[in-house]
């Protein structure tokens, strides 16, 4: 998930970098639906430009992030609203046409309280299997040109729905409704776009055919060879309840993209973000005309365990999942084994190495933030703070290590101070065990030998009265405490680590992202030679560093089109949104060759 | 394997398609060795050819496939003799410096009848995967050009070997030499260079570092990035008896260009081409100013069970395989469940749809000739022919199938009738399983219900009267009979398969290679709507397909850089030389990014 610039601007237009670079379309069949061919032209632009970005990595954003009516029009947010508040207590019926409903299914709670009451159509797994594979073979010939076209029209058609989204995933996450409509909106949107130009780009590396000739004594040897792609078959989405859409929409595009047909199974907790995205989709596929069943829905109630049936039908090829490392590490084994491609983002021990601070205001209030940010619940939230024993050098003087800690706590303090702003950033905790962490700092400060540097505080949210809100906690712990901060402590928690040395915290770093996975790294230091070694560090251990951020970036974002969100380096994600090795196992090509 | 024009053409040079598409290289780093820069330098003609070759897919070759001394110089097949039979009897001891050798073994007995008696330096596994892991950093940090130049580098002192190389595979696989010549030397050298220009062109889709600006309110958001390219560690490669270097090389050089270091495993009937390969790219390392240990031989004696112990070793994270599907499957299933990246290539029942015949002269010459080449022992040679019972129509008037038959066995007959000509194609058998087959048709006749259209006919070598040398045989079946023909029966048997019409043969073509998997498959037809059938058939099959091959081109022959070998799309190989799937998960790509 993405925290792009939720403090940051909101002025800004699509750019592409344009680049020189490009591979040459392939042609559109005539056989395609005329649609079909019309969204071709529709979205060349941004196709071309979203190609351009990818290969440039520099800043390129297609959907605005801003949820000004300056942006999104006047009357946008109400009717967003109005249109998420028709869902509630009601059966979803957009999904009405999906081929295999044996029942309803549904029992989304909100983290700021309401129950939702929505109804989904539960699926019989044969039939819809039957349903997404008799969908493929019109999707497969109709090549990709025409496949990402009507993709990007699917990302449009979501778009349209930011604010409706915006409320969906706030009411199903717990997100902040600013961070839900960037993050599960256009952030989303833009992954999405990002994943279907480099499933293209990886497509067109093949020519649709081509004339091979080799010379010879007399006339040379002339082949006519045609490669067509293939899809590998019903690729399978497995959505997690904090970012439902942001993570899903990867793995759902970039299958989508290749031929694939998808099914799109979303956390209990968090279906309806998907229900309006697969509704989406299918309205633009079968506008394009295609069958509509190339992409659909298959929710399921807490603890039906569909996830493992689905996963282990014959029929299912790609698998893309996100969520706990238990399951996730199930399907690796026995999806990977039984060939399957599968792409999974499960949990690690995010890092922040402490060394010198050049800008220690800036530091700390960065920090802070991004401890803050939807109450830590982020994939990408740093939870490992380590510090020397000594304290650290600032460019406000030497700070002992106590000292640094409560500095940490004043600014976490400072940010989190007012109620109603605190809850802006911090949204609700989203289960249970979230909770229990949060208030069991002191618990866990006396087994583990540490000390709380600042407690995790309960927020009475001003309009949601049941909502659990509450802050980041400081836990500082020496660096022997190990069995407490290598595992993942999901939630408002950080842990500050107290170590022998900055060398000792670059090993620490190095030693336990490598063992336990990490999708951020983070480090503060003056000295060149500190960060050279860190990147080094980062670099072993197999994640990306962000080097003394102190302003609107942090540390737990990641642009799309130019950050990579995970590495596949580390235990924490075998995968990365997006790069070639993400999309390119998602088809075949299949050649027929005669003489010519 | 390949045998591209093994009875074609010999005047060519090699000959780049340009094209208007680049990606930007990678700077070359300064701390690079000296000698590695220039490498960069003298090879930028060849890195720029191979990677154009590649994006357009057309005719490209850079190592010549004749064996002419106009081409290779006066003396330089016998050169390449003496240096061969200098090998014999002896250790080999050009890999004398690698660190971790506990003892010799080796027993290679040729195929046509010498033992080899060379001893190889066999490895203890801790010490070697220490030496592998301890060699990768400054090969990481070297970059993709650096790495690209000097596998160029190490590529051309294989060809300098070429002459020693046939000589070397003749007389472990039991090729004729001069299919050894070109397989196992040019077509494997442009195969080795086709997969260092596809892990470039993988890597340089990163670029090294961009400025990443995002428009804001006042000052844009300015970050720096830097992306580095990591390998994901050791890389296996399990060589096999019948094409060690032509199957080998793909996966051996697409782990290196990426950083990795290898380990090759040879099999252990057919260690010397290998033992060749990985003396001329350590010395080619070494000279650029590397650890020669980025490359090392790991053979074993027959039975010990290595590849197992490697593939299971926790530094090891890519592995690619040639081999039966016992293992194989074993392969993909454990390495696969451990996150390993696997890429394998089994067996499968190529095959043959004939419905119509176009030019029935040119059919059957084409199709005596990839049966007898190698005496069928390609992974590529067609098994199953399919026939309608009803018979076929031809350019010389309609046969029965019967007829057609007899007419397939005398086109074989006639190949294969000069017992001192045939041996140059068929070369001799490789081991005892095969021979039995080629000599057990009558019984498999008498079991399955089969006629025996042309016995298989043991040749008497002129040169090596030990080699048992075996003509292709060819029984008709009726398509009742399958059990006998969805199992791969390598080597000189062909299963002419009566159907009840192209409909079913085309649907027997589709089912059995989805279940059994095939590297290859062709169909004869006049009719364009069967032709569309086919190829219809061979995109849901998952296999490529060749159409009415009637002159120098031949089912079993790829060509590196337009052909792909294999597709990944079927039991057959989860694998194809060469796509972006083949080099994409062989490394991984760390960021560091700050403010600028």
């Amino acid at each position: 998930m993405s925290a792009e610039s939720h403090a940051g601007t909101y002025a800004h237009e699509a750019e592409a970098p344009r680049s020189p670079f490009s591979l040459p379309a392939h042609p559109v069949p005539e056989t395609a639906p005329t649609a079909a061919r019309d969204l071709v032209e529709k979205h060349r632009g941004t196709v071309d430009d979203a190609l351009a970005a990818a290969v440039s990595r520099s800043y390129y954003s297609r959907y605005p992030e801003s949820p000004s009516p300056r942006v999104y029009g006047e009357g946008a947010a109400e009717a967003g609203q109005q249109a998420f508040e028709g869902h509630l207590t009601r059966e979803f019926d957009e999904l009405d046409d999906q081929p295999a409903t044996d029942g309803r299914v549904g029992d989304e709670v909100s983290p700021f309280g309401p129950t939702l009451r929505i109804g989904y159509p539960h699926q019989d797994v044969e039939r819809l299997m039957t349903a997404a594979q008799d969908a493929i073979p019109a999707w497969r010939d109709a090549g990709p040109e025409v496949r990402a076209a009507v993709c990007v029209e699917a990302i449009d058609r979501i778009h349209a729905r930011s604010f409706e989204m915006a409320h969906a995933v706030m009411h199903t996450t717990g997100q902040p409704f600013v961070m839900a409509f960037q993050a599960a909106g256009p952030h989303a949107q833009d992954r999405a776009l990002e994943a279907v130009a480099y499933a293209l780009f990886e497509q067109r590396r093949v020519p649709a055919s081509v004339v091979w000739e080799k010379p010879a004594k007399g006339e040379p040897l002339r082949m006519t060879k045609d490669y067509r792609v293939v899809p590998r078959g019903v690729a399978l989405v497995i959505g997690c309840n904090t970012f439902p859409t942001w993570n899903s929409y990867p793995g759902l595009f970039a299958s989508l993209a290749t031929g694939n047909a998808v099914v799109v199974k979303p956390h209990p907790r968090a279906i309806l973000p998907l229900a309006i995205s697969v509704s989406a989709i299918r309205s633009a596929l079968r506008d394009a005309g295609f069958d509509p069943d190339l992409v659909t829905l298959a929710p399921e109630a807490d603890g039906e365990g569909l996830a493992k049936t689905l996963a282990l039908h014959p029929a299912v090829k790609v698998i893309d999942y996100t969520g706990g490392p238990t399951f996730g590490g199930w399907l690796e084994r026995e999806a990977g084994a039984a060939g399957k491609a599968v792409y999974t983002e499960k949990a690690g021990v995010n890092t922040v190495v402490v060394d010198s601070v050049p800008d220690l205001r800036g530091a700390l209030g960065n920090l802070a933030f991004s401890f803050t940010l939807y109450s830590g619940q982020m994939c990408t939230t740093p939870q490992n703070v380590y510090v020397p024993r000594a304290g650290v050098d600032t460019d406000e003087g030497h700070l002992s290590f106590d000292d640094f800690a409560d500095k940490l706590g004043q600014a976490v303090s400072r940010l989190t101070g007012d109620d109603a702003k605190a809850v802006e950033l911090l949204g609700a905790t989203v289960n249970d065990q979230v909770r229990s962490r949060a208030s069991g700092l002191a618990d866990l400060a006396s087994s583990a030998g540490g000390r709380v540097v600042l407690d995790s505080r309960a927020v009475t949210h001003p309009t949601y009265p049941d909502a659990v809100v509450r802050t980041p906690g400081i836990l500082a712990l020496d660096v022997a405490a190990e069995s407490t901060y290598t595992q993942e402590c999901f939630g408002p928690v950080v842990f500050l680590i107290a170590t022998d040395s900055t060398e000792q915290s670059l090993q620490r770093f190095r030693d336990t992202v490598r063992e336990h996975g990490a999708m951020t790294a983070a480090v503060y230091s003056t000295s060149d030679d500190v960060l050279d070694a860190a990147r080094d560090a980062a670099v072993d251990a197999g994640v990306a560093l962000s080097e003394n951020l102190n302003g609107q970036v942090f540390v737990n974002q990641t642009a799309a089109f130019s950050d990579f969100h995970g590495t596949g380096a580390n235990p924490a994600a075998n995968a990365t949104y997006t790069d070639g090795a993400f999309v390119a196992s998602r088809f075949r090509v299949i050649t027929a060759r005669r003489h010519s």
